[in-house]
């Protein structure tokens, strides 16, 4: 019965909190190489913490930095879920901005403040820890679970695509379930059932054969820094539209039942504006904010390179200089496409003098999660129960590369049941996680495995 | 007699150049923190040589690097040269592509390979040994010589800027003569004219409070840098026309005299191409290169910082962004103007959800010497028995800030007669001198102060 596996649950709380407490404090920051030695330390506690519960895991490893591979098969017929989480974590910079330090993390106000306390190593414990519940609970699980476990998320993903790629044989299952969202609002149980593709550009532009003078030579000499952002100027409008011909062809707008559901969300525009810091949103007329962010397409530049950015002033015409560009797509978008259309674009907007080169660095499709599956239902029934109110179903305007990678490489759909909070300073000071979230994951996870299992209904 | 001292430079040709390789042997790099003892000792060099020759020297310390300030007063009655040059020299980055070591002096080809062989220890020497040369044959010079001999010109000339400001008494001459210029082609003898003044400005936008993601805020975030873009786009159009309104409005073209002049020089845009790197020229319809090089404004972005420029892709919409953006100007414009009408014109630009701030880092108005002064006019005639034909009259699109200051402190004109050559990679690797140049530039200096001072006709 599921009582006694949440009971056991929630006897454990204080020791499952010294327990990602104990993960929390290995540094383990994907992106630099000095933490190559933290990364497997927090591998190993994890492979050695599944097997402690009756998981066969092991370490994988190979170029990056490794995966954790546990599987518990020992319900045959019942269906396999694969859990998914991410162990490596974001830099710590600006240092000076925690109010504690990264890795000494520290309960206050309800939530436990450490970097990766809720990207993702708290929601990654919430499913070792809804696993070891059932286990020590009940001697077996009512589900097969495989766990696959990452540490390069926050640096690219490249291992385990790969290692997704070619084993897609030994990843079989029923559903995948991503531990690494967040809930739309405090106390509203939250399913992500969207979330939008990207094409991840860079445009090169190129001038003269070497740096010039902008004295001597300004008036007759191509400026590839004026002529990306006449490029850039000439890819989306003031209001927000982008100005690639073609792009919105295949654009479709969400059934309205589920633009309904949206509108009937507790939202307030508010809301973003507090996190932003901003007073009012701006974006494509005629949307709401939440289907700006959910299900229109944009475009974004993230850095220009080139010429002299340093303190005063530098009379220089670059020879040449970059921008990185992306845009973020809706589901029925193909990225292959849209970056097409987009490179005829801006090759199109070249100033006379200057050559232009796109490459492409990434790209991947928008993903939505079929309301009507099984696993999603057994999902919102789980959320319910725990939280004592019936699930949101939301989007999210970002891409979270695995659901992508799991359903081509897999045909796995995935169930995003996640513990955050908007508010959680994701690759910020002072990310945290609360408390009672960490808690209600684990019981929701319980519940969502038993009733999948058929334990529960 | 003229021929005394022309002789005694001919005699000591190859000591000349020996004292020319010992300034350039010394490495004052003025930007870099690590050379001060080298500007002391370049500084210490100078001075010694110019009493050596019997002129009173000094060094004048301060907060940057010295100043060397020598002078000869001796000519009662007789006019006053304000002679100006500088030791500091460029960077030498990058090093691998240097033929030879840029502090060991190579000749070869004859020219003298070294930093600083042109811009400028080489040009400062002749004014230097032009004086050794007279003082030597007769005992005294014809004109009272004030050298003011800088070593920051490469980093600001913040000190020359101050002392020229707070010591207009100590400086009065009737003309200041400035060694740091170049020749229209090999083989041409050239006065510049006319210098474009500048406004140097950085624009600061800011969107949200804090970074954001771009895939969970994109459509409803404020973009820093596509607001730069924006507004970049919107300050000139590709046909090379500045787009804000009122800036044309004082700019005049040059007398057909002058303009016809332009057109009888022996320039063919091939050769600014080639200077370039470029197939063709750019820029403004209806202008000769020269023209738009030497008698339009022109708008150049320089930088633009903010973001993520590194390898790969972080999908980040930065919470500010900076661009350093500058402006060459022509005689008529006044520079705190025209800086008023772009700021007008940019906070006009400014996208919905973005404030920008407009700064000024620095303005100087541009300066045309007038064609009918006595010193263009000797210094014409000394040109001309020089190298044998007469010398052109050009202007040029950058700025020289002293001879701006000159003017506005002391109220000097400034004659601008210069030995560099267009190829002589001023500011890059194997940057040189033809030695030819250099022992003419001595042979015209020394005329040109006999006829200043009534000498030789």
């Amino acid at each position: 019965m599921a009582d006694d596996s949440i009971a056991y649950a929630a006897s454990n709380r204080a020791r499952f909190l010294g327990e990602l407490t104990k993960l929390l404090r290995i540094p383990s920051i994907s992106t630099l190489s000095a933490h190559r030695p933290d990364m497997e330390r927090a591998a190993g506690w994890l492979r050695e913490k599944l097997t402690s519960i009756g998981v066969t895991a092991e370490i994988i490893g190979g170029n990056g930095h490794p995966l954790v591979y546990g599987e518990w098969l020992g319900a045959p017929g019942a269906p396999t879920i694969l859990a998914y989480g991410h162990y490596d974590v974001q830099p710590v910079d600006p240092i000076e901005l925690w109010h504690s330090p990264p890795f000494e993390p520290a309960a206050r106000d309800g939530s436990i403040y450490a970097r990766g306390a809720s990207d993702d190593k708290g929601q990654l414990m919430t499913l070792i820890l809804a696993a070891e519940s059932i286990m020590r609970s009940r001697g077996s699980l009512p589900v097969n679970i495989k766990f696959l476990i990452e540490g390069e998320e926050e640096a690219g993903g490249a291992v385990v695509t790969a290692y997704v790629s070619s084993h897609a044989e030994r990843l079989q299952a029923d559903a995948a379930q991503v531990a690494d969202t967040a809930m739309f609002a405090p106390g509203i149980p939250t399913l992500e059932t969207g979330l939008r593709g990207n094409v991840y550009t860079e445009i090169y532009a190129r001038g003269a054969a070497h740096d010039l003078h902008s004295g001597l030579y300004g008036g007759v000499a191509p400026n590839p820094l004026n002529a990306l952002a006449h490029v850039i100027a000439g890819l989306k409008d003031l209001n927000g539209h982008i100005t690639i011909p073609g792009l919105y062809d295949d654009v479709r707008m969400p059934d309205s039942a589920v633009l309904d559901s949206w509108r009937q969300l507790p939202y307030d525009p508010a809301m973003t504006e507090a996190e932003m810091g901003v007073t009012h949103l701006t974006g494509e007329q005629g949307f709401t904010p939440l289907e700006r962010m959910w299900a229109r397409p944009t475009l974004d530049v993230h850095g220009i390179q080139g010429g002299f950015t340093g303190e005063g002033a530098k009379t220089v015409i670059p020879a040449e200089a970059s921008a990185k560009i992306s845009m973020r797509l809706v589901p029925e978008q193909r990225w292959e496409r849209i970056f097409e259309l987009y490179r005829e674009r801006v090759l199109q907007l070249a100033p006379p003098g200057i050559e232009l080169e796109v490459r492409l660095i990434h790209g991947g499709n928008a993903v939505v999660v079929p309301a009507e599956s099984r696993f999603v239902s057994a999902a919102q029934t789980a959320l319910e129960r725990t939280f004592g109110r019936p699930a949101v179903l939301t989007r999210s305007g970002g891409s979270i590369p695995i659901v992508g990678t799991l359903k081509e490489a897999v045909g796995l759909e995935s169930v995003l049941m996640g513990w955050g909070l908007p508010d959680d300073n994701l690759h910020a000071p002072n990310e945290k996680l609360s408390l009672d979230n960490f808690y209600r994951g684990i019981d929701a996870t319980i519940r969502f495995w038993q009733i999948v299992g058929g334990l529960a209904e």
